[in-house]
């Protein structure tokens, strides 16, 4: 299966861990690599200090370092010490989302980096293909947090973007196992980013209830919300009823961020207040049934990717 | 690529041709059938007089009777009436959706038939089972038309519903050509079933106008909207931005459906009227850029199923 996502990211699978906040620090990471896939770290919940932590710790605990990247949200104010941070300590391979592929595409490219734009749309994988980016990944509305606002799914956008761009392509959103794995192949995908399915991992730092209603999670457990705002992917529980009853009152924008607070995300997902937390996750979180190690879960997913191929 | 799907249904290829409300009378259903595939007469739009003209036309047209089918939304008050009349004239297969699989199921099969459910998510699917069903039609978020509550997309849903049910499983939704056909198969299916793709052929009853609109749709062309009434995917235009507005101030359901009112989906499927008409088609109207015979998109769709096998 070395393909040309395998080249491009040195890895023997091509899969990639995806960057999360307060789930896929540098434990998660280099778990990943070990495991023959894309270890992301995900630096949008990390002041530059931190992040230089987590990378520090990823790279201590694999002997496949260029196996790592970091996954930098375009929307902050360091965005530019994220990126000097993972830069000096070595890290080769940026995905860069949530912003203009414009912005630091070249600059990385400069230094001689490989830079991956995440796109809801064909339209902003054409803008990622023309800044220069060596691949996108097109994540679909199933997908867990931050989503696009046309709420196009995996298996109507994956097609789209192939069909719009030479660069490589890579699947994101409701993929949990070698089955989605296999039909995103289909599609014309080169590869994989699969969220939700390490979040519930031994070595995410998913807090424990977290990751115990990760897999408690049910066909109906997850709903796109606060569409006005920032849509986003939440797992029901009592801030989304909450958000919930806002929203079918018709809630302004300033009321719902002002009751989103501050920190709500951390609370549910690395602190795991249940109740009162934000729960980032992908629908696919309803077939997701146990906490493996990501050495097991990558070998399960290699194993059911060869039996689906063996369905056609 | 005879299969369990092919067996039941008697057809050399597993593809179903939806039934459609305006859409999917006598010829498109004859040209299926034609084609080899099952060619279905949407009964939802016909009292029991129509229907019987649509069926006699398809019989009348095709040498493959066994190919034909007819659906039923369960939701009307002449259903039992559109059953007998197409019972009378020798249909044996029937597509039921939109109520409970318990009402006519058993009472279809004592009479020798093959009964499909369509449903939305797991939960149904083992419903439709335990009711004596053949199999099921499992149908994502990104369909057109009328929809489920908790949009789980056709990715997401095909697995759950492969591993709860042991009879066999369609998936729709999202699918428009030969890949997504085989990636549904990779994630378990055993056929497919499409709707707006056969809006756009040359048999299919849909208004010169709403053709075109499809093949100019784009990825944000289609959005789930009413869900507070029944959920239906529609094609934006003039009564689409009217229906957003009154959903972005919270209008009650009652005002909805006073607005939505009588013969829009007529108006504008059928009648051509791209202002006033409610147009119902999926998100994969996106890809679809012709207008060919049923005859030649099958062909095309088998040969990119093909395609796609070989590059898994």
């Amino acid at each position: 299966m070395e393909n040309k996502i395998c080249k491009l990211l040195h890895i023997p699978h091509p899969i990639i861990q995806a960057g999360m906040v307060w789930v896929s620090g540098g434990k998660l990471a280099a778990a990943s690599a070990n495991a023959g896939i894309l270890g992301v770290i995900g630096a949008g919940s990390m002041k530059p200090d931190l992040l230089e932590l987590h990378v520090q710790k990823a790279k201590s605990l694999t002997s496949h370092p260029e196996r790592l990247a970091v996954n930098v949200p375009l929307l902050y104010e360091k965005t530019k010490e994220q990126l000097e941070t993972a830069l000096k300590l070595g890290i080769k391979t940026f995905i860069t989302s949530a912003g203009s592929p414009k912005t630091y595409t070249q600059w990385l490219k400069d230094q001689g980096c490989v830079v991956i734009h995440v796109t809801s749309s064909p339209e902003l994988a054409l803008k990622c293909e023309a800044a220069g980016c060596d691949a996108v990944i097109a994540e679909g509305f199933e997908a867990g947090g931050h989503n696009g606002r046309d709420e196009i799914t995996t298996l109507v956008l994956i097609p789209q973007v192939v069909d719009a761009v030479k660069i490589p392509v890579i699947a994101a959103g409701g993929i949990a196992d070698g089955r989605a794995m296999a039909a995103a192949f289909c599609l014309g995908a080169g590869g994989v980013q699969m969220g939700t399915r390490f979040v519930a991992t031994k070595e995410s730092s998913a807090h424990d209830h977290f990751k115990a209603a990760v897999i408690a999670a049910t066909s109906s457990s997850t709903m796109l919300m606060m569409k006005n705002v920032v849509p986003v992917r939440l797992l029901k529980n009592k801030f989304f009823d909450e958000i919930k009853m806002m929203e079918d009152r018709c809630a302004t924008p300033a009321e719902l961020i002002q009751h989103l607070g501050h920190g709500r995300a951390k609370e549910g997902m690395l602190d795991g207040n249940m109740e009162r937390g934000e729960l980032e996750i992908g629908q696919i979180a309803a077939l997701i049934r146990d906490i493996p190690t990501v050495e097991v879960l990558v070998k399960r997913i290699l194993a059911e990717y060869e039996s689906a191929k063996l369905r056609l």
